[in-house]
């Protein structure tokens, strides 16, 4: 999927909605992707993102380790391998193998984007204070790409037990609010 | 509109999918509500929600002050009452007159719950490390409650500068995840 470098002072747009992404962290055994919902923007510029990536997976060590991963935005298209990368750990498998995901090399950090995103956030660890409590790391979004066709991603929003709510449409209303 | 009491382990499905809030306040001059969409779940149980609340704002300093809050999820029907609640300021209008919103007692805190909306979540502030740096909350949900009627709550999903992705239908895949 071809993607263009999409403005930093904009990623607010992309995260706020609260769409499922696809984390993806690189460590010496090679790529992973992590299934979360758990996240919040923190600060617009740089854009600072806050997410937690529970202990028990995989990924944890690997973010902690590394301080660096990418967040991936996938649309109702993937859902089936969203799930099923939500189902599977990578210590047992290689996710991009097992799933069909492309891996892309980024730009700022090692881990990779996964091409059949429509919206990928190269990220590193900012602070790590609240991670021993509450799992919870602070990311900033070094470079950001997203497809330029998709004018309207169909978003999935995790409600719990996979059941999801695809983005519907669009309404626009004057607000003063960035 | 009437609400049940909603299940504490079950409020994460409420939040996750990431919808604007609105969060009510009480402090010494009357109650607030404050227009929100920076939040994310934290933990299941007790229900943990973080929240970024700009020290820019009205209802930051009642909730430094008071510890407490209710966070409340409105609908696509009360979209322009939520953009016209981002678009003011507490410290000049009585939002819940001014727009026509009904403030009813919480059970656990001094903020009002809004009558008008789905759900409503009442919290108090659990951890105000973060604040001084992020003006990041950790909450607590002590209590919930919701219209059991509505089934398919039309949330609404702020991508940034009055445009809101209203949430569409609903997917259900197999999944291991909570």
């Amino acid at each position: 999927m071809a993607k263009n470098s999409f403005p930093l002072p904009k990623v607010y747009g992309l995260l706020e909605p609260g769409p499922v992404v696809l984390v993806t962290t690189a460590g010496k055994d090679g790529a992973n992707i992590m299934t979360q919902s758990w996240h919040t923007m923190i600060e617009f510029e740089p854009p600072l993102v806050g997410c937690v990536i529970s202990n028990r997976n995989h990924s944890f060590d690997i973010l902690k380790a590394t301080k660096e991963c990418v967040i991936n935005i996938p649309t109702v298209e993937l859902a089936e391998k969203v799930v099923g990368c939500g189902n599977t750990s990578g210590r047992n498998i290689d996710k991009f193998k097992h799933f069909g995901l492309t891996p892309v090399a980024a730009s700022c950090v090692q881990a990779p984007l996964i091409d059949e995103c429509y919206a990928s956030l190269e990220c590193k660890v900012v602070d790590g204070k609240m991670v021993t409590r509450y799992n919870f790391f602070i990311l900033e979004v070094l470079k950001a790409w997203i497809d330029p066709s998709m004018k309207h991603p169909r978003t999935i929003h995790h409600l719990g037990k996979g059941a999801f709510m695809v983005a519907g449409k669009t309404i626009k209303l004057p607000s003063r609010m960035k």
